[in-house]
């Protein structure tokens, strides 16, 4: 019983038969086919704005490419400090922005503090140019922490941008975990935040391998062609991609499989709040418990299979998926409340 | 009828059926499924020897990760004067390799000229370090001319690449094709020529969004995971391209996917060799054409697609693909046979 | 009076002297010159060891290429979570190592915590190849905050960097100060103590426009001579930047002028422990010192120049240089010593 | 007798007396000293416009930095085929761009050939994204075979720059010695000739390392102290590159020691024109050769010191400056004169 990662979980049916039936003879390649095409204007649809809609095949390109949009290279970019982007990207957003600084603000359960941000901001410049242009803030929703940043604190957040003069980034890796938990629309989250681009993700929710970079400024979308060619991130037979971006949209599938995920999510804490401790609140569709080393081993000799935190030994990282069973999640309950 | 490009073409049944099966349940993510292991497995066999196997999504990834395992950023790296890392990749090669330089050689028939590769590198170092070090020879097999270097000029390279200390890459973007015309084991063409790492190409030959990158020289292979994931270049489901290669390896389909495509090419120059220009001799699945511009839009009136040569007027460009069928390529005949 | 900066002092007389007696008729250029090949010399002789000198025009190009000999592309660096390298290169160090990773750790007094740096590197590894590889620890030597690492502190930094297979950097932009005050020899701070390379700095202490990155591990300095190249570092007359230098060590000028700024920052201490808050011990030629922001105005109108340190208001740094004359420290201490 | 290179030449006694005089007390670091202040001004007179002054120390970096402003990582500069920037400065220009490509013209005399400039513009785009963005265009002045763009060619440059949109460089390491020799002024060769940029060299013509970066196009200037500063290349002590550089345009000592330089080049065209090969017209400070390989070690031999040029076995470079006596020259031709 996997809750390790929504990243193990395979592929959901629907957006399986997609990519069979986007198998049908040729079609123009680099993305320039149908469905590419198609998915411009219905992704313009979902956001009720005009947006250059980038299919890629994985997360850490977005973040990067949008690294590099936002960044110059004797730039910087502010987020969590123990962002993805800051911690699980071995460095690509700053190869891909040819040597721009991540700089970690601090905060809690996963979200930036914005009194920390708003007082690293008041401090720069002083240095003139022997420090970096700050030219970005990156954050990530649902957070790392399997939190949300509120319309509030989003609104905070826009405001310290706009005081600045900086662009915003969020990683959306599992932005649909965040949609189905806050029950507003995507646009109000993203570019009626003063969200300027968006990585998109699919992969973690049902899809293969489709990820998509979403950039509602196009002042800095001018040259991203080139950029993601130069990346190497142009996949030739794009179709495939764009196909599984297209089946995850329709009927609004994205949100019922991660309103699934966060179900599960949900039915852990409400049977196991009041005798365990919840490291963050829980608001998406990751979990963090405390447990005894001792309980750790026990559950994972029956075949639980889950992360313990990095840096912990005593905390465990559990994560649901559009394919995780109710019925798995219910004798995970079950071995959690029986005594050791 | 579709002699653009073999990206344009559909995927194989076969392959489309592999990935739709490797959708079981949960796997372990970032290459460390079954499926990634026992392709490994099965390259190992196909070659004979040891070597790291990469999977990726695309050939510029594999080039680019390529120029960064065998020059530095203060060195360069020697391809053919138009090869397609030279002109097509929007400088993925320099910027993966930190801004390394990649010097053109020319030659004919789209092959290095092994004398100018001798003369070019017997003149190196004069100018101490005030040039980069020449650390690598990429040669494209078969090349984007669509000729194939012959086993005996591949040993001469080898034997220049070793009189000077080089590394040697293969793009292999359409190696299929070239060992299905050579008739000799991909072995020989590859590590026995003194070939260092390849980019062993599927997607163009059947796969959806298949390549990858085989290291025979174990020296360069050691932090090349590091740099596929700082490239954005780790798949997180990797299995379903994994999935993809090892149903391409499977009882040789891609050895008869390529040399499908390589008759067609074959047929066409059978039928039209007497009464037309062929600029290339037609060795894998590439013809380029001398065709009057009246002819030229004769044909593309009539439904067939290609490219006429970028700086050319009269030369056109028609790859076959595993998806051609034999029926369009006589209707392709019998319109170029036709007097205008 | 300017207590600003030691980079706005002027240059000593005898180091001015042996530029202008340099000037005589022709001589190689980009470092083939006598000048630098007897600064290799002399400084082998002050080291005791072998080493290879490379002479740059500034301390940020010294340490960058440090960055980029030490940390690949895919690695990290850890320093001093302040440090002059962390902020006030505007990124340099990330764009001559291709954009590599600064990491900070925390310290007290300029320094890193040596308990902080151990438990880091324990934590190290866990996330695969989604991190960075940690590849060396850089120190500066005296640091920012006018405070030495003792010899003591240095064996357990060595122990670190062996236990954990990195390498180590010293910023030694003022290592003269702090060998002055240390009472040891420069070979005892560096490469006894573990240091790989140096970053051995001229400039603030009396030279024009000469520092020296100094490699003492000669498995990282084979491709030093096209990195300074490409990096534009190669001075072609270079002969004026090593006379500078080899002007610098003869007779143990060097240590006069740094003797000479360190006992100027002791005058203040001596005059004032009793009186003020002094920030952090002082032990080089940097005094931080704490002062009413009315105390601040009143200092500056009396024509006394000095930073207010960025983030305080009531934090004041004087530095003292090798042209710092002591009547003006006295006129400083009067002034500072005057009731409001 | 030198007459290798300008770069081995020693530094005018009027510029070394300036740098001399700079040493009184201190100033301000950084660039932000009354000397740099000055120059800003003596620069914006002598070309009669505004412009941005950046004094660097190595022609490299002017050259470097102009490619970084110039042209993004995706894009590309057109060159001389064996221009500096691409055979001599060991992938400096690349470094500094982030990985941009340099491309060679193919031309004569050291200049390109407009036709060919002209026609390799007008192929590109064809390939969409996958070709690197054509950005700007880097011409020497004088070239690196010693030879001028004439005014009217420049006028021709200048429309083909308009023509494609692209920016437009001048690498004039040895400017001095074109101005000096056309006869007009420095504005008619630069930016009235629509250079956006221009690399003023003087440490060849008399200087002891100052060469800057002059920018007449205020919409590339805007960061280019951070990228300065990046690049490690921000002098701490900069008045004393700033006081060269004052000294070098101070009544036209440049024009006059660059003029000195010519005569030497024209004194032995004149006295051997009719009975030597001379490569390429005289028409600046650099004199190509043909000499049979008996003539060049017989000339080595008296103690002329010269470079027998790379790639040949009977060609040599003759270069005369600012403090090549007119008595060696004299003995120069006297040696060349005499039978084998």
């Amino acid at each position: 019983m996997n809750f390790r990662s929504d990243n193990e979980a395979p592929v959901n049916t629907t957006i399986m038969q997609a990519i069979v039936a986007a198998n049908s003879g040729f079609d123009e390649s680099y993305g320039y086919d149908s469905y590419t095409n198609k998915l411009q204007q219905e992704m313009q649809k979902l956001f009720g704005c005009w947006c250059e809609v980038v299919p890629l095949t994985t997360g850490t390109a977005a973040n990067s490419l949008a690294m590099a949009l936002t960044t110059p290279a004797y730039g910087s970019l502010l987020c969590y400090e123990s962002a993805h982007m800051m911690t699980d990207e071995c460095g690509a957003p700053e190869f891909y922005s040819g040597g721009a600084k991540l700089i970690g603000i601090g905060g809690d359960e996963g979200k930036i503090n914005t009194g920390s941000l708003d007082n690293y901001l008041a401090g720069v410049g002083v240095h003139g140019e022997h420090e970096c242009l700050v030219s970005a803030i990156s954050i990530t929703q649902s957070t790392e922490a399997g939190t949300l940043y509120s319309l509030q604190e989003l609104r905070q957040i826009k405001s310290i941008k706009e005081k600045y003069g900086l662009l915003l980034h969020m990683d959306g890796s599992r932005i649909a975990n965040a949609i189905a938990s806050l029950g507003c629309t995507v646009a109000e989250v993203t570019w009626k935040s003063g969200v300027d681009l968006l990585s998109f993700g699919a992969t973690k929710n049902g899809a293969m391998m489709a990820e998509a970079l979403i950039i509602f400024n196009p002042k800095i979308a001018k040259e991203i062609k080139r950029m993601r060619k130069r990346a190497g991130q142009l996949i030739s037979k794009m179709r495939f991609v764009s196909a599984q971006l297209l089946a995850y949209l329709k009927d609004d599938l994205w949100l019922q499989l991660a309103t699934h995920a966060n179900q599960q999510a949900q039915l852990l804490l409400h049977a196991l709040k009041s005798s365990h401790e919840f490291i963050y609140p829980v608001q998406a569709n990751e979990v963090f418990l405390r447990l005894s080393p001792k309980a750790i081993r026990q559950l994972q000799k029956q075949g639980f299979e889950f992360h313990v935190w990095p840096g912990s030994h005593d905390i465990i990282r559990l994560v649901f998926s559009h394919a995780t069973q109710s019925k798995h999640v219910v004798e995970l309950i079950e071995a959690l409340k029986k005594p050791l």
